[in-house]
């Protein structure tokens, strides 16, 4: 076969694989949307089948060949030519999942289905031994995980480049650190500021129904398109990109709080405007038609979520809407005290429902405590109270019960270990693309008076979707912004708002 | 290897066959319910790679290699055994389908998926021209279909045993012409008869929420399991089993007609009976955990739809819920009328929604221009002509736009030629069963007047849903009444009904 022959054998089987993964998407989505409870044992199943067929197809050593004659050939001379980006990426994902048994795959993909929906009853109850053997399962998997891939230093790098390709422990702690401290100043400020805002009035009944329209009308104005899209209901927020024309956003509505839904939703959206932005018509099935890392993914959606949702601009905009809408809950409230309000930073249980500030310092205890149970230096049945102290110390309030603990979140039933960190990053990523969103566009905020996002839209499918996974994360930031990650954007951004919030 | 060991052997790779085959079923179930319209032409892409891998997997030679070998064996010894039932079936299924090229399958599922689309546009706009291309296409594909597996007598039957495995035209122009005959003599007794049922009592405004409540509420009753089951909202009503614990129902609301859902909602949930009383924990993936033929499952579902839901027994103890559910529309209504009405026999345009006694003409005209649709004595252009020709000679009506003619139904635009007899044969399989749970639970009708269906439900597991495909469904019929299929029991059934209430 000459090169190009080879290639197009290779992009073939890469999208018929991507396809029967797909159906995979398909089957997650429907398990956390429309299911009957009676179907989990049977969906297991199916998702194990299809998770140990694609792996079987996927590490064929055929791919291997054919990955080892194109890296020879002239078709991947020009570094930045769309085949060779897809053999470079391909060639990555082929040597760790090479290292991964098929019975180890199929292992963790039946044993997390049945584990997600310990975790949901665990949940529920609030009840953290219903979850625990599932944890200690999963755990016991993602130790092996690591050890198949192999690792230098710890056995978490082995994880983390699975969401973040190319990212190690070391690259985290070090933007953790210089980030912790900057925060630890922005929150004392914040502690000792004499202004507080009125967080009461986003704490008021909130009518789903009407949140459910505003929600709509939000996302259908970011430039979310509901003829190639969905939007439901589920426990756990989360955005599938199915495949092109199809892409489904999921939230949870709180008759009592405004700030969840609505954020989690603009999240959510944020996500689906990255999935539907890639140029899947073009690349299914290939990494120039998927996204360049989860963080890239998570600047997306925080982008939308925080530097838009929660600017003075987007509500100049949407407050009288909001007005309108939720008559008698917003009644008499100004712009500026709905604003703080929405705005308002204070420790809290939930890190889906964490304010801007204190949201890293989430992310960094399940990335410890991550870290320790992977060395083994902690015990899943010592998670409760590892978690519950580290809380006290980090935010300075007793955590009242698991679910509003160690069981809040979905990522460990689901195998996700590593996937953490990804969501730090993407807020950091988020503030330096909006800075550079904001050089380009300087009207940018008047935009966004005008209720106009689709301008942002635009130039986020430009400068960062249309590429798919043509640069890794950090060469597509300096790309993007001609520098690389840096910490202060996000805490300059921060401290801007809240110092004019807080009035410190 | 031992028989025993090819044996398992052969059992792991259908289950697994048939479990790739189950995550078409959720994406289909998907198209009709949630998916947005944008992600039409990704879905048929996936249903593509879906069905052309199990096509080709289940049509290896190996699987040939091991029927053989098992057919020698002492394994299937005992033609009723477990095993010889699997290998028989099994043994069928794979000389059909090893006759279909997988170039042809591939096409086929891609086509459909299309066409199934169009159909949908061409229905709303009541534009046959829309459709025109695609069912050109489809019966193109429908006769290479008939061709590649070969038959004896007309390309019809190749199709036909696809859903009543070894039934032939002949065996179903036979039944046809003895259940005409007296349909026909049936349907010249209501004509001129004294008594006309109140039919506006039915066509009154029946609000689609409550609707909803009612309808869930007798399925419920039914025996039908919400925890491992859903009732949906789609176009053209469908049941599928997915697997164990999920069985899916789909309906369609109509605000200013009660019947087409009510009894829509009982006949699908009739199939859903079904799929959910066979023996999928044990047998899921073979013969022995599948439906016997599709006029056995019709069977099912008119039973609950009219045996059931369209008697006197039944309505004496849902007619007081439903006059407190829709009190405006059956104010005043006596059971007597309401049970007249909903029995009202008058030609109509839509089969779903036609009597008990017009039913089985819907279908014959279907029947016919299949036939000569695939001998090629009939143009697809020539459909909507000969549709309406043909409606007005049995119907004594005139067809008064094509989505109430030969637009209506889903099957040519999915494939589905060869389906439309097994509706009759369910019909008739209905009858000889009803008679016989009658012979055993004489008090059933008492049963019904205290909204009691359980035994029923019981009575139908044991008797039909456990076998599986053990028996063919000449067989089962057999099995269960001890006698060959007949037409009368349907005649006696229908002539009884339709005496006392127009009083002939």
């Amino acid at each position: 076969m000459s090169a190009q022959e080879t290639y197009d054998a290779l992009v073939k089987e890469c999208k018929e694989l991507s396809l029967l993964a797909s159906t995979a998407s398909i089957l997650y989505w429907d398990q956390h949307s429309y299911m009957p409870p009676g179907g989990v044992a049977f969906r297991a199943e199916q998702l194990s089948v299809i998770s140990s067929l694609t792996h079987a197809r996927f590490t064929d050593p055929k791919i291997g060949d054919w990955l080892s004659e194109l890296e020879g050939s002239d078709l991947v001379k020009n570094e930045e030519s769309v085949e060779a980006v897809n053999v470079r990426e391909l060639r990555h994902q082929y040597d760790k999942q090479t290292k991964l048994p098929t019975d180890l795959v199929e292992e963790i993909t039946r044993t997390t289905s049945l584990a997600n929906e310990k975790w949901m009853e665990a949940r529920q109850k609030s009840d953290f031994k219903i979850f625990l053997p599932w944890l200690e399962k999963v755990v016991d998997l993602e130790k092996k995980k690591a050890e198949a891939y192999g690792y230098e230093g710890e056995p978490y790098n082995a994880l983390l480049d699975d969401y973040e390709p190319g990212a190690t422990v070391d690259d985290v702690i070090e933007v953790f650190k210089n980030l912790r401290n900057d925060l630890v100043t922005l929150l004392q400020k914040v502690k000792d500021a004499p202004k507080k805002p009125d967080v009461s009035i986003v704490e008021r009944e909130y009518d789903v129904g009407l949140q459910k329209i505003f929600g709509e009308s939000v996302v259908a104005s970011m430039g979310f398109d509901f003829n190639e899209g969905r939007l439901d209901i589920t426990t756990h927020p989360f955005c599938t990109g199915i495949g092109y024309g199809d892409t489904r956003i999921l939230t949870r509505y709180n008759p009592n709080r405004l700030n969840d839904a609505l954020f989690g939703t603009m999240h959510e959206a944020g996500h689906g405007l990255y999935e539907s932005g890639l140029d899947k018509v073009t690349h299914f099935g290939t990494p120039m038609g998927e996204s360049a890392s989860l963080g890239i993914h998570e600047s997306q959606s925080r982008m939308w979520e925080n530097q838009v949702g929660r600017s003075k601009s987007f509500w100049k905009y949407y407050f009288p809407q909001a007005q309108r809408l939720f008559r008698k809950s917003l009644a008499g409230v100004t712009l500026d005290d709905f604003y703080a309000a929405i705005n308002n930073v204070s420790p809290s249980y939930i890190r889906v429902e964490a304010d801007e500030a204190t949201y890293n310092l989430h992310i960094l205890l399940r990335f410890e405590l991550e870290r320790a149970l992977l060395t083994g230096d902690l015990k899943p049945a010592d998670v409760p109270g590892e978690w519950n102290e580290r809380f006290k110390k980090y935010f300075g309030i007793e955590v009242d019960k698991d679910s509003n603990g160690c069981l809040q979140d979905v990522h460990w039933s689901a195998g996700l270990v590593g996937y953490f960190p990804t969501y730090t990053l993407g807020n950091l990523y988020s503030a330096c693309f909006f800075n550079k969103a904001l050089e380009d566009m300087p009207d940018l905020y008047e935009q966004f008076e005008r209720g106009e996002f689709l301008k942002l839209r635009e130039w986020l499918r430009n400068n960062i979707h249309k590429h798919g996974r043509k640069y890794r994360a950090t060469k597509l930031c300096e790309k993007v912004t001609c520098k690389p990650l840096d910490y202060k954007p996000l805490i300059a951004y921060m401290n801007a708002k809240y110092s004019e919030i807080y009035g410190f």
